[in-house]
């Protein structure tokens, strides 16, 4: 079959929007689509300069024998404050509130739409840190995990309380919580990662820091380095936060549980300083 | 800004591809392009006949004043075939093979492009029964279902074995587990689904199927109604299935742990008769 542009136009954005940070060679769509490598490079302007006016995200252009096409998904500054607008007009909502002062957040977890966007979001981020894994621990963080990884297209791992027969060998750390002071236990499975990779830990709510602490210990105990954290929520608490760096979306200040009232703020995302953007 | 037909073609594939079985009227289209609704309709009509020349799905086009395009995504028998003959030539290393004869999948459900390409499948198998919600037991089939709901564009709840403050009130059953005979819990928040909603239930493993059991009690439990079961590999085994009707892609039909073998074939996905297919 002889393609149009148009068709290629369309069946290049799938194939690039489906395969984020992958190194596509030109060959592989000359051959596939039976066209000069000339009309595919004027196709991927066309896709390139569509991507950046949409933000959508680069089209990066490697030249020489081994070059090729890749595709960075990333989000303008305005899309991720739209993203924080939507996460804290949801979470504003006082049916939300638990006790303890905790917030209902699983019915967002289970948005894929609105799960894809976090991703994006923090996959954008993190685009250029060269991570190879992301690690999350059970339950709750593995929307998020999931989410960044299919934009960054890297494997997540996921850090479990207790030991499982399905997961092999295992490594298990203990480490203190940060609010309960509680001795706590983290496994994870022997052949998860390899030494040496750059591991990006998200979770969806982060008090003082403890899990994200643990799961720091974990990343060295595989010889491996801490590229980064990314928290959906974070809240205000009193003792000092046991992770040096992190980027969070949103931040819950305060809650009353009497007046059922929810106060919360925009994490520290686009605070300058804390993170190494 | 004025939009050229190529970089319409671009921008709209990419729309539609991130908001699958979503109505979009062709308005949404046309004043953001600033381009009449005619032109509108001829570049969905490249998109269309792409998509399916392609094998990536169906742009199903609504008329009328409530009218609009819908993208369904699709996979075609000779898609799923290479989906199945992949997760075979994945499952069956030997190093898989975990005392009590387990499985090692952990790294498989990690895979975001891996998952990307199941979650496809089984939203393609499942694209016409009005699917109002993914159902899985935490943790492993937790990448799966997410990744059918990206595709069928609706949300997932997450079963636990325990109650979490977090979940808010819950509903929690008891049922017997299939293979040990055991009697074990399921809990799940209460504001996770509502009645008359269709489920569909998905997990990463089924023996018996005594824990799809236990998610059928519970949708039955909230008055929803079960509208499928999606499997990613299914076990071999001497007791009667629990579950009357389900999709698998893998069947694991022998271990063996002293020689190190394991022996895989096809999941009943294209069996007639044992679904509504």
């Amino acid at each position: 079959m002889k393609w149009k542009r148009s068709e290629r136009l369309v069946e290049m954005t799938r194939h690039l929007l489906e395969n984020p940070h992958q190194l596509i060679p030109l060959t592989v769509f000359s051959e596939r689509f039976q066209a000069a490598k000339s009309s595919i490079s004027e196709d991927l302007t066309i896709i390139k300069e569509t991507f950046e006016e949409s933000g959508t995200g680069k089209l990066l252009t490697v030249s020489g024998a081994a070059g090729g096409v890749k595709y960075i998904p990333l989000m303008s500054d305005r899309a991720v404050r739209e993203v924080i607008a939507q996460l804290i007009e949801e979470l504003s909502h006082s049916d939300r509130l638990l006790p303890g002062g905790y917030l209902y957040m699983t019915d967002l977890l289970g948005n894929p739409q609105l799960m894809d966007k976090v991703g994006r979001v923090f996959a954008s981020a993190f685009a250029n840190h060269n991570i190879d894994v992301i690690m999350t621990v059970a339950t709750k963080g593995i929307p998020i995990a999931q989410a960044i990884a299919r934009h960054l297209n890297v494997p997540v791992v996921i850090v479990r309380r207790d030991s499982k027969v399905t997961e092999g060998s295992t490594v298990s750390i203990n480490y203190v919580s940060g609010s309960t002071r509680r001795i706590q236990t983290m496994v994870l499975s022997k052949r998860s990662m390899k030494s040496g990779q750059r591991i990006l830990v998200t979770d969806d709510f982060m008090k003082a820091g403890g899990t994200m602490l643990g799961m720091r210990h974990l990343v060295e105990e595989f010889d491996c380095e801490l590229a980064g954290a990314a928290v959906l929520v974070e809240s205000e608490h009193t003792e000092e936060v046991l992770v040096e760096s992190y980027r969070s979306l949103v931040k819950l200040c305060k809650v009353n549980e009497r007046d059922r009232t929810i106060e919360l703020e925009d994490g520290n995302y686009f605070l300058e300083g804390g993170d190494e953007r």
